[in-house]
């Protein structure tokens, strides 16, 4: 069914080298290797040894390379008309503490693959075309989110140049200058939204979508908002659980259990009503110090994460959260406190480049599917900057965050292959 | 409304004395505050110093002492004929840490109540009545139910002696020595169940039943046994909660949701129907290190506890539990390992001493409501030997084992004289 790649020069594309790839991927392994799984920690040594590893690889195809003030890579193969708003690539370089090898790295080494092809076939695009190896997109460290991506468009303050690492290792702003940036010009903005065209991100699938359906490439159409509760609680009382009949207790395990399923039947309605979101209560606990399994728990905390490409749907879920929540005060007996409410907006792909993705798939026989991404991205940032944006998944085992993220280097260049169609499409139309 | 007790000597009871409760309260406070609450930990220095604060109370009494190689505390007044069988009353002198002055030691106290208001007034009952002072009842020291009870009966083993006390202070054995017991003797049963009449104890209510019924005393008609699954754990999957449709997920929390309220619903139903009952989570968390609010949870431990007077109720619920846990399984995509059950037998208590106390109550004006006891007691062990016993509670508000135990010295007196006319009339019949 499927074509391969070398055959596809019929089409226009030039020929992929999976060597680059492949060696890159084995440097930022070594690189980043910590015994058990792949930590390369924001402004550490395991994010600047990666950096570094990318320049010296640009440096060598002969591409321009510029750092900014925070330290963020780009690499750029000169257009014809270095006027013109510039096609972009890239993603992030950083990993969570014991994760994989693909998260973010895939998105730049898959820039850097496109770029390689185009430089050994002499191809010249019409406008500039960067790759982007972005900083501090995990929010595992710096409790920021899209720090590198802020940074690049000057959306940070003093004040986070003042924030701490989760691991304690220092502030933000030493951080950069330990990494060779200039933290007390974080008020500059290297990148000018107008200058830009477009951005497309390809990353690995942190979900099991693309496994399941068979494959290799997902086209996203939009990347999901949230509203998040991280500390929610419920306040019951404790009680002797054989000395306290029912009518008397205020049970925070009964009460958190009651508004957990009835948003999941809420959930459960809508995607039968053909709405797409996501429900989750990841975090979920009684007192260590004071729970006992006889005594009825005095409290639950627990946390609600909601996400959806739909903003109305956010805000619906939102409003049956709220109202689920004193309803069950009163039938329980107890006080529920939501608490921070911290949420980010959906955002949409351009509709010309899910598109452009699309034709190129097909044409070359790539099986994709368009889907959206649960996860945040470097890409939901350019997005709200205004400028169009598409992100391509490539199929991964595992999930990500983990050291058993397992992505197939045949499935990477078929990602390679349609990024590197639809960067040539727009980098070269008029 | 009710009789003052001074005014009850006209149906043959003998006046109460309030001080020597009082003043024996208070020194138990005095021997247990721990800056916040009462602590006599089992074998430790504030079990030991309550212990010879009721000797010294008792020989100050003429009363007969005696000890047992566990360091259980006797104390006598000898019957006319000494041969039958004795009449018992008592209760533990242990706390849990930081819990409050009355659970337990009120039991004590109102026996010794009883017998001084006897010495006083020169009654001599026809057998012996003894008051226990019992050992180790709180399983919050060492993990063995009714400890001081199984030593008086002979029921523990040497490697119970090798138990450890569950803050790190010692091997029961040596503690027991360190008290001035003898743990050597770990197979000498004290006492002979055929050489036991009854037992009654007297112990504040550890739930809100008789303060939200407005009545001073309960009078005990059953002790509920348990089913208990302490350690039960749903195995699910972690996964990104953004990039993981519903379909996909194996979410431990909303498994252990589900299975909690399926089993909630069941309480429900069996109230309806008139069973008596309790059922209550009071553990239950995601993993500490793992847990996420942006990931489906991977696992989810929790506790299950179940009460009844019904053994064969109790044994549908353990039923019903496993039948739920594997439906949830498949519905859910998850496993759960409830894990070691435990479980204590109910004792329903003698029908005649409940008769007893009712009719007593009844001739004095003291409002009493017969009631089941939720929490397990020394009284279950003398059951299980056989031994015809009875409970009498009394009204105390927010609940045992805290420092907020609030039982009023009016309502211990009600207790006392309900205890003094049942133990009265069952050591004066032929």
């Amino acid at each position: 069914m499927e074509q391969t790649l070398d055959h596809s020069a019929g089409d226009g594309t030039h020929a992929l080298d999976r060597q680059l790839p492949e060696q890159l991927f084995s440097a930022l392994h070594d690189i980043g290797f910590d015994g058990q799984g792949i930590t390369r920690a924001t402004y550490g040594a395991g994010e600047n040894a990666a950096h570094h590893l990318i320049e010296a690889a640009a440096d060598k195809l002969g591409l321009e390379i510029r750092r900014d003030w925070a330290n963020n890579l780009y690499v750029t193969l000169p257009g014809r008309d270095r006027s013109r708003p510039a096609v972009m690539t890239g993603s992030h370089m950083d990993s969570v503490p014991g994760g994989g090898n693909y998260d973010g790295a895939a998105g730049v080494v898959a820039g850097l693959t496109v770029l390689a092809s185009w430089t050994a076939a002499g191809f010249v695009p019409e406008r500039d075309v960067t790759v982007m190896a972005i900083r501090a997109e995990e929010s595992a460290w710096f409790p920021i989110s899209y720090l590198g991506s802020k940074a690049a468009f000057g959306l940070l303050s003093e004040s986070d140049m003042a924030t701490r690492r989760n691991d304690g290792a220092g502030m933000l702003g030493d951080m950069i200058r330990q990494s060779g940036g200039q933290p007390d010009a974080f008020a500059v903005a290297a990148l000018d939204p107008k200058s830009i065209d477009s951005f497309v991100e390809l990353h690995i699938e942190q979900g099991p979508v693309l496994l399941e359906r068979d494959c290799p490439v997902g086209i996203v159409n939009g990347i999901c908002g949230s509203i998040r509760y991280r500390s929610a609680v419920v306040h019951g009382q404790y009680a002797h659980s054989g000395a306290t009949p029912r009518s008397y207790r205020s049970d925070a395990v009964i009460a958190g259990a009651t508004l957990m399923l009835a948003l999941q039947q809420e959930w459960i309605r809508r995607e039968d009503a053909g709405q797409e979101m996501t429900l989750t209560f990841g975090v979920c606990h009684t007192e260590a110090d004071l729970a006992h399994f006889s005594a009825v728990s005095g409290r639950l905390d627990f946390s609600i994460d909601v996400r959806s490409r739909d903003i109305v749907l956010l805000r619906q879920i939102d409003e049956f959260i709220h109202e689920q929540a004193k309803l069950i005060e009163k039938t329980c007996h107890v006080r529920i406190a939501l608490g921070q409410q911290t949420s980010t907006s959906p955002s949409i792909s351009d509709g010309a480049l899910v598109q452009s993705a699309i034709d190129s798939a097909a044409n070359m026989g790539i099986p994709a599917i368009c889907m959206p991404s649960g996860a945040g991205h470097d890409t939901a940032l350019f997005a709200t900057q205004g400028i169009p944006t598409l992100m391509i998944f490539v199929r991964n085992e595992h999930g990500s965050h983990n050291p058993m993220e397992s992505m197939e280097l045949s499935d990477f260049m078929k990602g390679c292959a349609v990024l590197e169609a639809v960067l040539r499409k727009r980098s070269t139309a008029a």
